[in-house]
């Protein structure tokens, strides 16, 4: 494999590819699906769909299934450690086999809470393959929560934080966007006047979005994400608090 | 006017336009063009030429000159808040003119350091006209920055801190994207064991990328910084600090 591109492929709606984005689909021979089992099957038909309407020339697409992960680990940082160690060596493998042009789709943006840039750099820091690579940023949840609730994420002149549900139940903060959130950490918020702006499967038909102050709807929004999650079987979310 | 679309246009490259954006820029009959004296002539050529490229219809162009601003203001709120007050005048005014789709493009994404929602809410809760508005979100200078230097704006299930230079002064604080500084501001940063990541001019032809350990590479890229603003007359740049 001579070159590798890692592609963020926006958060759901197809219209948010960059031309960058298509450009880069289009100099890829093999696609490499990382984990596609524990995927649900709707984006894997999105993404193929995505494919299957920019991709003019020919090319293959490679599953390369996910080793085991310990989802309630004690030591958190140990275990993500060592599965990206064992999901590195998987890829080499795989790399090794490609002669032309590899490429990684990436949901939103792979600067931001994907593992797939640390995974390539192990592979690179294994020392057993070479190869150039390049990042094509994509549109993150994060951005289609601000433009379908038509809001500026930072206060004027103030910082944007991006966090984890796990953060936020750890410690208070200030406005704060939420993601990877399963336990609803904002109905813990102590200021119940914050306002939040929330949206599950943002961009694509399913989308749902609810505002209001936190103390107004912070039930509603955990009833109908337990409802949404329980008729599609899984969900995407994310917010913003703001104080 | 009935509707009006605010698109994100990306940061710099032509190709990080999303087809969400090409598709929203077809809508639209009057591209209204705020501040453009203050804009630098590049971008103002390079903004013409996304239009001429991809939009297939006829379209107009409409400047609203800003009204002046306190760039060194005693109160930093207080000043911004009249000026935005004084630009929603402005641009009320002209939208009261339009028959049709109106479109503001906005330099990466209307969601991140950018005043024109809060311009278009400020018209709207003026009462004196009605429309109905869209938000299309773009790549940032953000995102862009950590594509070319092909990093995770995140540590493993931390957080992600976007400020400006000016909050950076202020206070010390963790990892950091750091944006609209004109000042240097990481060499005022005490760990000089801080990795840091620059660019400038990101996507574009000019674009210079430097990063290192900051007390290796922070006088450097001061020089550089200087040096490009002198030539070019103009920069844009943003940098991550990882401690």
């Amino acid at each position: 494999m001579r070159k590798l591109f890692v592609i963020g492929i926006g958060a759901g709606d197809p219209d948010q590819l960059t031309l960058q984005a298509i450009k880069a689909m289009n100099q890829v021979d093999v696609f490499f699906v990382i984990g596609k089992g524990a995927e649900k099957q709707e984006l894997v038909d999105l993404r193929g769909q995505m494919l299957a309407e920019h991709v003019t020339g020919d090319y293959r697409v490679v599953e390369v299934p996910d080793p085991p992960r310990d989802r309630t680990p004690d030591d958190y940082r140990a275990v993500v450690d060592d599965w990206h160690d064992r999901r590195a060596a998987a890829l080499a493998d795989q790399f090794a086999a490609v002669d032309g042009v590899g490429g990684i789709l990436v949901w939103g943006d792979p600067a931001l809470y994907d593992s797939t840039l640390r995974i390539v750099e192990r592979v690179l820091a294994g020392g057993g393959i070479a190869f150039d690579y390049e990042v094509i940023p994509g549109i993150t949840s994060v951005q289609a929560l601000a433009a379908r609730h038509r809001i500026v994420l930072n206060k004027v002149g103030e910082p944007v934080q991006i966090t984890t549900g796990r953060r936020l139940r750890e410690s208070p903060m200030g406005d704060a966007v939420v993601m990877l959130d399963a336990e609803c950490s904002f109905t813990a918020v102590a200021d119940d006047d914050a306002q939040i702006y929330w949206g599950a499967y943002l961009g694509m038909p399913d989308e749902v979005l609810i505002s209001g102050r936190l103390r107004d709807v912070a039930d509603e929004i955990a009833r109908v994400r337990a409802e949404l999650r329980e008729r599609k079987g899984w969900i995407m979310d994310t917010y913003l608090l703001r104080h």
